[in-house]
């Protein structure tokens, strides 16, 4: 069922920081910060030729990845998003094999205006998956 | 600098389970399990179209990635591993930049048989970082 993995998403606490050490240590091609009130976050895209690691920081003061860098002050990888080609039907495979669906259990349009669903870190050895209708 | 994202490491603490989620829940193709006794680890490689994804479980009673599960028993994302086409190059990079290599600073010979470094997390937003030459 899944596809590509379309981004690995980082949480960092210093926005500016990260992007630097994958610009400038790293050397890859990083985006403009681009902020996403919708979903809480600030984002800076680290291009690769064959994915994307997505920087997010906090923005507001409900952000989604707050209690993450709570954890984890430092950062961290905070969650893998693989394409897949019908997220109606992801859902429905995830429900009918017992994976739980983060919020509540239908998809939602996610960060790249797509639709999305989150799964449960602890049905997915123990990372959050993302599927995203490619 | 880096280029392709060669491989996610994922350390879980039951491989047949974790394989076992991404061949059948998620509908991924995987390997048959690996044993790499020199390195600690067995691994189950996930075939993405675009990457692979590294399921990694301890070998061994001096694994690299005990204290890891030990931390996070129900496993997790455990490093990133860029390609680079100078190990060498990225090593004397790295080391200018005041970026910690692992070990002893110099290149090894990694899972693949190729050579890679390993970099220190609080260099690296938070995240262990493979660089492997490609």
């Amino acid at each position: 069922m899944i596809g590509r993995l379309n981004h690995v998403a980082i949480a960092v606490p210093d926005l500016g920081a990260a992007t630097a050490i994958y610009r400038d240590r790293l050397g890859a091609t990083v985006s403009a910060p681009l902020d996403l009130p919708e979903h809480g976050v600030t984002t800076v895209f680290v291009e690769l030729p064959n994915t994307k690691i997505e920087l997010i920081t906090p923005l507001g003061d409900a952000s989604p990845i707050a209690s993450f860098l709570a954890r984890s002050p430092e950062g961290g990888v905070h969650h893998l998003c693989f394409e897949v080609a019908d997220i109606d039907a992801a859902a429905e495979r995830m429900k009918a094999d017992g994976a739980r669906v983060l919020g509540d259990g239908r998809p939602r349009i996610g960060a790249h205006g797509k639709p999305v669903l989150f799964l449960h870190p602890k049905d997915f050895a123990g990372t959050l998956v993302e599927l995203e209708e490619a």
